[in-house]
């Protein structure tokens, strides 16, 4: 079996439908028991760290997650793929010189920041995170790297809402998304 | 070298002071320059990953890790022992019924959560975050894996603030440390 079916098989048996979280009318898809499970875990990680990679080889210099359920998944990719990780964090959390950018969430809204250094010119980034929704903070994350001289080569997620509108912020890049909803 | 030689090695080259930070009189140690060095990062998790293990053998069931850095360090931890990866987290933030404790942080307060059922009864728990501060988050963490019936067997972090009293919150837990300051 590949990582990719080992993966889809683990999401479908592990993900948890929360109704009416974070507020009433969203159904949250709680990934904690996927974490929780060993085999699972390994799963998506690898499958996740696929899209880092052209014919086996790594094609990638930084892995990208962003706050907080993104550096739960993109720290083991980036240690798997042998590349450094970068944070993307919210507003205040990061004690050096950012850059920085505010854009409307699903619920909400959210200034998200980056190390003006954390990657360099040229670094080809691979971007990870747990749930395409709207698509915001994708757009905002690659915004991001772009504003460090960076490029984003691949994006990789656990699942995409195809009830909204995110695939518009993944535009032409390689999409790597292990379960649709 | 041995895979606590090379992370520390990696602690001293890579991580960063910086003054007044997130308030006045606060020497804030980042950490982030060393996760976005590909052997850095590798360094650091095979090192803290040796924490859960005896005699090459692992002996711990689940990874714990703490809102956020905590994710970061610990999810690869959980990949390289081959456990699940459980999150403590801020409050509001898990969707399912928690466990709760409030406590003080070196500057200001904070709750922090555990799904009820991210533990089993009897499970062992290895405890990863990056800072040794005031020690408040290791005991109210170590209180939340408790409340689930885990048994917390080891404690890993990356750096110890020797000027702070938080080893009285290891008490005689084997506790792994990379660096003290």
């Amino acid at each position: 079996m590949s990582n990719m079916e080992r993966a889809q098989q683990a999401l479908a048996r592990l993900v948890v439908d929360v109704s009416d979280f974070p507020q009433k009318g969203i159904v949250f898809k709680d990934i904690t028991p996927l974490l929780a499970d060993a085999d699972g875990l390994a799963a998506v990680v690898s499958a996740l760290a696929d899209a880092g990679r052209d014919g086996g080889e790594v094609v990638v210099d930084k892995v990208v997650g962003m706050e907080s359920r993104g550096f739960i998944l993109g720290a083991p990719v980036a240690v798997e793929l042998g590349t450094g990780f970068v944070p993307v964090r919210k507003a205040g959390k990061l004690p050096r010189a950012t850059h920085t950018v505010a854009y409307d969430l699903e619920y909400g809204d959210a200034t998200l920041e980056i190390h003006q250094d954390a990657v360099a010119p040229g670094e080809r980034v691979l971007l990870i995170d747990d749930v395409l929704a709207t698509g915001g903070t994708l757009a905002a994350t690659r915004q991001l790297v772009e504003a460090c001289g960076g490029d984003v080569v691949a994006v990789a997620m656990l699942m995409e809402l195809t009830f909204l509108p995110g695939r518009g912020a993944v535009g032409n890049l390689p999409f790597t998304v292990l379960m649709t909803v």
